[in-house]
C-alpha cells in the first residue's frame, strides 16, 4: 500500500475554467479499464512542458515537442490526447506515424488540426501501438467531456500505481482567485529527468508562453527532478502546464514579478505535492524517504550525494527492513564521486538523531534511537557536510520484496 | 543457488612456494565459523594492491596502504592479515587504533613489525572491532599454516558468498613453470572499484615491485573493475598480488616484456575468474549477464552505457523474470548520458538474436527467440552503437527477491 498517500476525493478537484476533460475504455492493454484521455482547452489557451532526456525518447514525445514548437497564434494546442497501456516507444518509424495517426483521429473529431493535438503514451514500450483501437476508443472519450472530471481524468492514465494523484489549489493573484489543478501517474522507473511520468497542471491563470515555460522548468526542478524510485529513467515523461487565461486578471508577462512568483510558487507546491505522491506510491514502497544533504559548496555536490543514498539498493533494503544500518548509508556518501569529501568533517542524522560525526558512529548515539526512527513510515535522512552553503533536498522511498515483483511481472 | 558456479576441489588449489595460510574461528560475530585468515609470507616476497576508492574507506584500508607505502628492502610486508564478521569502516579513531593492535598482535605472534602486517576487513560496518576476539584467535590461526591450505582460506574470507571463490593456474614463463593461486569474496555491493570485495593472487614469480604494482592495477581494470551487482561500492575492498619470487626465473622488471605480459595475462585470467564467480554468486543472482557494448568512440562511452544496462534494477527484475522486455534496455540506453548517441544507429543482441534495430524492433525479431534466450542461465545483451572502435564488456547479474531478502535480513 501507498506511504500516507490517500486517494483524491472527487469534490475536492476543482474544475479549471477552459478545460473539458473525458475518458473511456479503449481496450489498449487489456479491456473493462479506462486507458484513454482527452483534455479539451479553449481557443487562446497556452500550453508549455518538459520532456524526458532520454536518448531514446518515445515516438509520441517527439510529435508532442514538435507540434508545440510550431503553435502559432490561433493555431495554439487544442487538446491532449493520453493513453495507458501501450508506450509507442522503441516503434521505429511506423511508432511515429502511429502517433500522428492518433492526433489526426482526434483533430476530425474536435474539428481543428493535428498540430493542434498533443499525443501522450505510457505503459509497455517497444510494441506497437495499436492504432484502430485508440481510434475508435475517441467518439467515447470526446462524448465523455466534461469540466468536472478530473477525477476520472487521474484514474484513466494510471498504470502501475495503486492510487490516483491529483490535487487542486486556489491562490489570489492580483486580487483574483486563481485555479490550479493537477494529476500524475507513475510509480516506478522514476528518477529526475522524469521517468514513466506524466503529469499534467493546468490554471485558468493568464500567462504568456515565455513565462509559462519557465515556470513548468522550474516547477520540474523543484519538484518531479528530485524524485526517485529506481534510478532508471523513461522514454515518455512529460510534465504540461496549461494556462487557459480565463480567470479575469492581466496576462503575467514579466518573470520575477509578483504575480509570476506567486503562480510559480503555487504550480510547484502542486507539483511537489504531485511528485511526492509518485514516491509515496512508489512500486512496492513502504516507507517515504527524504533525503537532505545541506552545508555543501554547491546544489550540484548536494544532488551527487543526496542521489548515491537515494539510489543505493544496499540502503533502500536497510529501510525496508527498518535496520538502521548507517554505515551504509555512509558508504553512499562515500562514493558519490565528490572527490576532496572530508568524511570526518560530516554528520548524518535520522530525522533529529545524530547518528555519526567524526567519521564514526556518534558517541551519543544509541542503537533503540535509530530503531525508532526506523520504524516510521516517513523518515528524513539528513547528510551536514560543513564545507558550504548549498543544500539540497530529494525523495525516494524503501525497496521491497514487492518492487521485485511488480517488475518482474509487469507484462503479464 | 549460485549461476553455473561450482565450488572448488581442494586437490585442485595449488601451494605457491613462500606463502603459508592459517584459519581460525574467532567468534567475531558468530561461533563456529572460521573468520580469521593468516597469510605469511616468505622473507624477499613483494606484496602490491589496489583498494577501495570510497572516499569513505575503513580503516584497515588506511593502515594496510600505510603500512604498503613504508615497505623497503628487507622490512618488506610479512603476512596478511583478514577477518570477516566486521569492517572495522565508520568507526572513526578507535577503528585505525583497532586496526593497528590486531596488527601488533600478528607481528608479536610472527617475530616481525607491525608495519610489515597488512590487514583486511570484511562484513558490518559502523560497529566496533572486537579486538579481544581477534587477537585471541590469532595463535590458532598461525599454528594452523600451511601451504596447502587455500581451500581452507577461501572459506574463511566468505561473508554472504554462498560458494567459496579459488582457482590455480600454471604458465610457462621463460621456460619456468609457475604457479599463480588466487581466492576471492564479495557477492553484494559489487561494483567497479570493487565493493566489498576481496581478493588475494599469489605466484611464486620473481616481479619487481613497480612491476607487480602495474600487473595489479591493470588486473583489476580488467576483472573487478568490470563487474557491477548492485551498484553499490563499499568501504573495505582490496585486492592483493603477492610474488614470492621462489620460482627459479630471473625477475621481471620491465614492462611490456614477454615475461611481464605473459604474468599479466595469466594473473588477469585469474582475476577475471575470481570476478565473474563474485556475480555468478551475486547475492540471489539466478542469471550471469555479460553486457558487451561495441563500435564506440571510447572504451569510456562504452563502459558507461554497459553500466546504465548492468545497474539498471528493470533490467535486472525483468532478465529475473526471463522476460524479454527489451524496451527497458533500450531505456537505459537512452539515459546513459551519452548526448550525441544516435538512437537509430545502434542494433541490439540477445546472444546471437537481433531484437532491436532503426530505433525500434527488428522487422526478423521474434519473441519466442527472445524468450528461448532468456531461458539461459548465461546471457550476453550486445549493443552495436556503430560509431567507433571502442568496445566494452561487463557482467552483472539479475535481480530477484532474495537479493532483497539477503539485504533486508542481513544484520540479524
Amino acid at each position: 500500500m501507498p506511504v500516507n498517500l490517500t486517494a483524491p476525493v472527487a469534490a475536492q478537484l476543482l474544475p479549471v475554467a477552459g478545460v473539458l476533460l473525458g475518458v473511456a475504455e479503449a481496450n489498449i492493454k487489456r479491456p473493462n479499464r479506462k486507458d484513454l484521455l482527452v483534455m479539451q482547452l479553449c481557443d487562446g489557451a497556452r500550453v508549455a512542458g518538459v520532456f524526458t532526456k532520454n536518448r531514446f525518447c518515445a515516438a509520441p514525445v517527439i510529435v508532442a515537442r514538435e507540434h508545440l514548437a510550431q503553435v502559432m497564434g490561433s493555431d495554439g494546442i487544442r487538446a491532449l490526447l493520453v493513453n495507458t497501456g501501450n508506450a509507442n516507444a522503441g516503434t521505429g518509424e511506423q511508432g511515429m506515424q502511429d502517433a500522428r495517426t492518433t492526433c489526426a483521429a482526434l483533430a476530425g473529431l474536435l474539428g481543428c488540426k493535428a498540430s493542434q493535438i498533443l499525443p501522450f503514451s505510457t505503459g509497455v514500450i517497444m510494441e506497437p501501438l495499436p492504432v484502430a483501437r485508440i481510434a475508435a476508443g475517441l467518439p467515447g472519450a470526446v462524448a465523455n467531456m466534461r469540466a468536472d472530471n478530473w477525477y476520472d481524468a487521474a484514474h484513466a492514465i494510471m498504470t502501475t500505481d495503486i492510487v490516483a494523484k491529483a490535487i487542486s489549489k486556489q491562490v489570489m493573484v492580483d486580487g483574483v482567485q486563481v485555479t490550479i489543478t493537477g494529476i500524475a501517474k507513475g510509480s516506478g522507473m522514476i528518477h529526475p529527468n522524469m521517468a514513466t511520468m506524466l503529469g499534467y497542471i493546468a490554471t485558468d491563470a493568464a500567462i504568456a508562453q515565455q513565462q509559462l515555460q519557465s515556470i513548468v522548468s522550474e516547477a520540474a526542478n523543484r519538484s518531479f527532478n528530485c524524485i526517485t524510485v529506481d534510478g532508471d529513467t523513461s522514454t515518455n515523461d512529460a510534465l504540461m502546464l496549461i494556462a487557459t487565461g480565463k480567470a479575469a486578471m492581466p496576462e503575467v508577462k514579466a518573470a520575477g514579478s509578483s504575480a509570476y512568483n506567486t503562480l510559480l510558487d503555487a504550480v510547484s507546491e502542486v507539483a511537489i505535492w504531485l511528485a511526492q505522491a509518485i514516491v509515496r506510491d512508489g512500486e512496492g514502497a513502504t516507507k517515504f524517504i527524504a533525503v537532505r544533504v545541506e552545508g555543501g559548496r554547491d546544489e550540484e555536490e548536494c544532488k551527487q550525494i543526496g542521489y548515491a543514498i537515494a539510489r543505493s539498493p544496499l540502503v533502500k533494503t536497510a529501510f525496508f527492513a527498518s535496520d538502521p544500518n548507517l554505515g551504509r548509508i555512509l558508504a553512499a556518501i562515500g562514493y558519490a564521486g565528490v572527490a576532496d569529501l572530508d568524511v570526518a568533517a560530516l554528520r548524518l542524522y535520522l530525522d533529529d538523531v545524530l547518528v555519526a560525526e567524526n567519521g564514526g558512529r556518534a558517541a551519543s548515539y544509541r542503537e533503540e534511537d535509530g530503531q525508532r526512527i526506523m520504524q516510521q513510515s516517513d523518515i528524513t535522512i539528513r547528510v551536514v557536510l560543513s564545507r558550504g552553503a548549498a543544500n539540497a533536498t530529494l525523495w525516494t522511498c524503501d525497496f521491497s520484496y514487492d518492487y521485485v515483483k511488480i517488475n518482474a511481472s509487469y507484462r503479464s
